[in-house]
């Protein structure tokens, strides 16, 4: 592998394959994927580059989906909360959501496969008590109680794909059909699509890559009628269901399968929610299904002398990248966009297949592509915010998408990209086949665990929410830092609790009865006393918002013992609190240059007598510290994600660990500079995070050290 | 009666008889009230002015509590919460708690009466598993299960009077003996105790009142080892227990006494505590027994010629002066502290006695009255407070407590009061025997109700906390407002929702899963749909903070259709945004000055879509407005107490009853001056809360209206 070429994916078009040839020199580029919808230039095939070829298993196929209707894919949707005011209840199915994106299924039997709840108390309606009005299309519902609320539960046809619904409506589309998808699941189209994805390789016999952009399941994506986004969860299983596979889980699992366990009171198990046993076993049997017929199609496209590569971003249904399913796949890629240093870590910690990739901004739009725009500066962002995590570990390729012809008159961009594709081979190079240097173990502990590594506390690809970037910042930063970060689920430390006996510290990052924190789980002593036995025995636990918050037996924090804080939630308040005292000069806090950042913070943490409180602003504790036998703990707030916040987790993750004597090993003075050691291949790196030149103390493993000056944005490697 | 006499109470000593007199005569007082410990002057007592006597039941008689140690009063206590390490934890029953102001009681059955409980699963430990190591003073938890959490509830005497030693402690008494406690309702005190009335009657042959300081139960005050307060209810049942009275409880209940019925996890149902059945129970069990007894003592007291006042601040337990039990106790009187309107209200809304006395501050204390101190500041602030609330509800006297002594050097003192006692009279003639105007009927709604009336959000007397004054301002505001303000409970609904009939507005005020908004009493649909029927056939409900708040199907705000708002707990990310447009103009905000103070309000509360926003804070709705059915709602995230925070609760609840008409009647444009009318006496009175002068017109009670200039604090009378 050569310093200047390869490991870069670079789009093409019709208009600009002359310029694709001498961008792809000057990028090294050694892969070219097409757009959708454009033949393949002659003169791009010459070049000997890989060819990626997008490919949609679920739509763009009219013809079948509309001979089959009953073979469109189906969603479960829960309609709004409607209040009876007399006996009689009309519900409309349909309120709130675009008729161009779904439509009522009225084909398979409503009795079984709907559900009418009474919210007021949770109960079932009877179908006795219920009935649907087509021409109306609501549920009636008969007996109603005055002034209870009532949900319908329904099964709805996705009639307009939803990601071509987005791309249309965006992008203000005028004359086109509306792809309808089609569940290839079912036996008619699951046959059917195995024979037009064989046609397709025949008819793309220059194509080496066969790109997946949906496989066949959908993250959840609902418009309203005004065709704006309703909901979306990109971990959503509820757009991928029928009758014919729900019948399937009903025999794998043994019980009758119900609505709720998919609608789950109109919260559709996201992941803010402490997952049943029904829907953990839903997963697991999408896992299995989905991992069998991916696979199949894998296996025709090899049989087709082609690569199977997977579009991370819509597929986790059933695909569950981290779980041991997905290597039985057998795919050979995965690419995904990359946001930030989480999402390249979704990408980049895959196993199980030759290959990731990942997908950088911007993209060749003409929303950043325009006179006036910045696209250098958006690419800079990206770039160095996802170089801390590629340093960690590296996808394999980059690459970018849109039309290559807007970015002609950006030559600083060209530059800049030519510089960013140089910069990854080099570093690439240094860090290939080696585990970079980790200063602790660190798990996530949480209700998903592995399954939403790296993706917890994102609701979809690196949306920004007031109510959890003060939590994803934790995870973005691990995403660059130098450990070795697993993400644990409770479930994992009841079968097994030996797991910890390999962890250094564990953090428990969300709000309290949520599944980032736990909820009820803690009301099993089991794993309470798993944690508390961990760090007594001289383990570390950081805890950020509300970490274990669930009320139960005298605790809101329910290791509040073990933290040293509690929460007030109005049940304490007769309790005199006299530990107020700020303690600024912790080791944690020593590199702060400015009052900390909490982002949202919590309100009424108060800490107990011995808890050595680091800040505290108006008598609500934001930071503390207390030991617990042999163990430490760290209560945050919040930390969103900046350097700064960075390195204080960094040094919460050090003390809590008793790894103060560590600090100074693969170490930068000033926390807008990072170290990174790759010590079986003798490589180090200093990277300079920021847009500005840095100074810095850089130390090496054995402690001594350098001064230096470094540019903005730069990296410099040195040898042991 | 007269405006320069009468209805107010001044307290003496031996060294100011002259000015004591002399005094008298210039605040028109009619009640002299002795100081604790000193003998009563003649001079005094040819004056002809009532005569208070304060009387300590339960204490100042260390003979009696030495000689009968197993009838002092006893406390429930739970220790902090212990983690077993091992197989073998020891547990420290006084470890955080002043063992000068307890004692372990070592004397009842400790197997019987303590409770060692597992908080990590809520089980009780058998009896078999522990045992008391009295010379360690701990508990000795064997096959305790590592990393469990546990803790001891036990039975302690209180061999300090908690009232006696916060004096002693505060004051820095030396040389003097700790009032030991005794309770009056075992047998051999019982008997003691009555005998003991009836000689001091005879001893004090000059006193007509007896004022019961303490009368046998006291609130919950306890003192750490550094005799700091560690815990303080006002409305604590916890320190009025014994084996004795709770085996005739045991009896009246039918069902077997358990500790935790009191310790309640360490929270002691507290009043944010959602009240259990049990607890319920021994409330109402206490209300019986205690009014029986204190019916004994004032019968002795009236026998004796004298009359029978109870100070109301340490004697909530049992007695419940807002419950049907305390009328028949006969009390003459009831005097209380008053802090603000609240608490001026806790005392002048009670019924069931003869006249309702209101002490004001500030005490003659040194606190107040040495070299620079403004006791004129400090009267003022309080008698203008207090004032809004007595022109809803007067009591019939007021006085002054502490060393008459040390008001002397300050003549503007002297002066004030005298003012202030002339502005009583004439406020109590023009208002007597008569209810003044009420615009609307508003119900707070809580699990307490009636019992805590004007007394929810107070954790004990007008104490400031950061968790509930956003939320204890609806009810001062309430205080000194034109409406029939009542305290409901969701039981009184579950047991006739009809009551709701008779109301125009109901307000529920506090965090969720508290006992102000009702926690899991929202499962229950006859609540929900009793509230919403109200609201649907066009009454008023005014939720703050989190009102219904409580996580179920779907929900947590449980009245969200009805409200329009609901909080973002994470379960709803998922969901898009998009109703984010304020309405500033909105005829509830129609008089606000400056950007509305919502105190701690609330974050992650949305509106649904439908829902007027009045005030949203980047993106978190603080006030917002929803019609249901006929009826309004308004959800308002806190509201601390201010003339303007006053007007918006005034304006919500008119807007909320559809009420906007009828502003213009018995009001006044500035909000700083507020006008209460008594129509059948013919009267109606402008006030001036401020300490500024003030310009309004006012508005009749027909529409009409004048201008009105107002000197600082000033009240004018005219007739209607």
């Amino acid at each position: 592998m050569s310093i200047t070429k390869g490991r870069v994916t670079i789009p093409t078009n019709l208009d600009v394959v002359p310029e694709t040839i001498e961008l792809m020199n000057r990028w090294g580029a050694d892969a070219i994927r097409d757009c959708d919808g454009t033949e393949f230039p002659k003169e791009l095939i010459m070049t000997g580059a890989k060819i990626y070829a997008t490919y949609y298993t679920t739509r763009k196929d009219n013809e079948w989906a509309k001979a089959n209707p009953d073979e469109v894919q189906q969603c479960y949707v829960m309609t709004a909360f409607y209040t009876a005011v007399e006996s009689e209840l009309l519900i409309p199915l349909m309120k709130g959501i675009s008729k161009e994106l779904m439509m009522v299924n009225t084909r398979d039997d409503r009795k079984r496969w709907w559900e009418v709840i009474d919210r007021s108390t949770g109960e079932v309606v009877s179908v006795d008590h219920w009935e649907y009005d087509e021409e109306k299309g609501c549920v009636i519902v008969h007996d109603a109680i005055p002034f209870h609320e009532y949900t319908v539960s329904f099964l709805a046809y996705i009639i307009w794909d939803p990601v071509h619904m987005y791309n249309a409506v965006t992008n203000n589309w005028k004359n086109f059909e509306h792809q309808i998808t089609f569940d290839v699941r079912q036996p008619k189209t699951h046959k059917y699509s195995m024979e037009r994805l064989r046609n397709y390789c025949a008819a793309h016999p220059y194509v080496n890559v066969i790109r997946y952009t949906t496989f066949f399941h959908q993250f959840t994506l609902m418009f309203d009628e005004l065709k704006r986004e309703k909901y979306v969860d990109w971990y959503g299983y509820s757009a991928s269901v029928s009758p014919y596979i729900l019948e399937q889980f009903e025999k794998e699992a043994g019980y009758v399968f119900r609505p709720e366990y998919i609608i789950d009171q109109g919260y559709y198990n996201n992941q803010y929610r402490v997952p049943s046993k029904e829907f953990k076993d839903f997963q697991a049997f999408q896992r299995r299904e989905v991992a069998r017929l991916a696979k199949e199609m894998v296996d025709i496209t090899h049989e087709c002398g082609k690569e199977a590569m997977m579009f991370l971003g819509d597929h986790w249904i059933g695909t569950e990248p981290f779980m041991e399913e997905f290597a039985t796949i057998g795919l050979d890629a995965v690419v995904g966009s990359v946001g930030n240093g989480s999402t390249l870590r979704l990408i980049s910690d895959i196993e199980g297949v030759k290959y990731t990739e990942g997908r950088f901004l911007p993209y060749f739009f003409p929303d950043t592509f325009h006179e006036g725009g910045d696209p250098v500066k958006e690419a800079k962002e990206n770039w160095i915010t996802a170089r801390r995590a590629i340093l960690r570990k590296p996808i394999d390729r980059i690459g970018y998408g849109g039309y290559l012809k807007l970015t002609l008159d950006f030559p600083e961009f060209l530059d800049y990209v030519e510089s960013v594709c140089n910069e990854f081979r080099e570093l690439y190079a240094n860090t290939k086949d080696t585990i970079p240097y980790c200063v602790k173990k660190v798990a996530v502990l949480n209700s998903w665990g592995k399954m939403r590594s790296w993706g917890c506390h994102m609701v979809h690809h690196a949306l920004y929410q007031k109510q959890n970037y003060s939590y994803a910042g934790i995870i973005e930063a691990l995403s660059g830092a130098p450990f070795d970060v697993s993400f644990i689920s409770f479930d994992d430390i009841l079968a097994d609790r030996k797991i910890l006996k390999d962890l250094d510290v564990i953090i428990n990052v969300g709000d309290g009865d949520t599944a980032h924190t736990g909820g009820s789980i803690w009301e099993n002593p089991d794993i309470s006393s798993a944690i508390r036995a961990f760090v007594y025995s001289g383990g570390g636990f950081i805890g950020v918002g509300e970490p274990s918050g669930h009320q139960f037996q005298g605790h809101y924090i329910q290791l509040a013992d073990m933290l040293g804080v509690e929460k007030e939630t109005g049940f304490t308040l007769n309790y005199d609190k006299y530990n107020w005292e700020e303690h600024p000069d912790h080791f944690i806090l020593a590199d702060t240059i400015k009052t900390v950042d909490f982002g949202e913070g919590k309100k009424n943490i108060f800490a107990y007598e011995g808890t050595e409180i680091l800040v505290q602003q108006e008598k609500e504790v934001q930071m503390a510290v207390h030991e617990f036998g042999r163990g430490r703990c760290v209560y945050i707030s919040g930390l969103p994600y900046s350097f700064e916040n960075s390195r204080i987790l960094y040094r919460s993750i050090l003390w809590s660990t008793h790894g103060e004597e560590e600090l100074h090993q693969w170490f930068s003075s000033n926390f807008n500079v990072e170290v990174h050691a790759y010590v079986k291949n003798g490589k180090f790196c200093v990277v300079n995070n920021t847009y500005e030149n840095q100074k810095t103390v850089v130390y090496r493993g054995d402690g001594s050290s350098f001064s230096l000056e470094m540019e903005a944005n730069e990296i410099k490697w040195y040898n042991i």
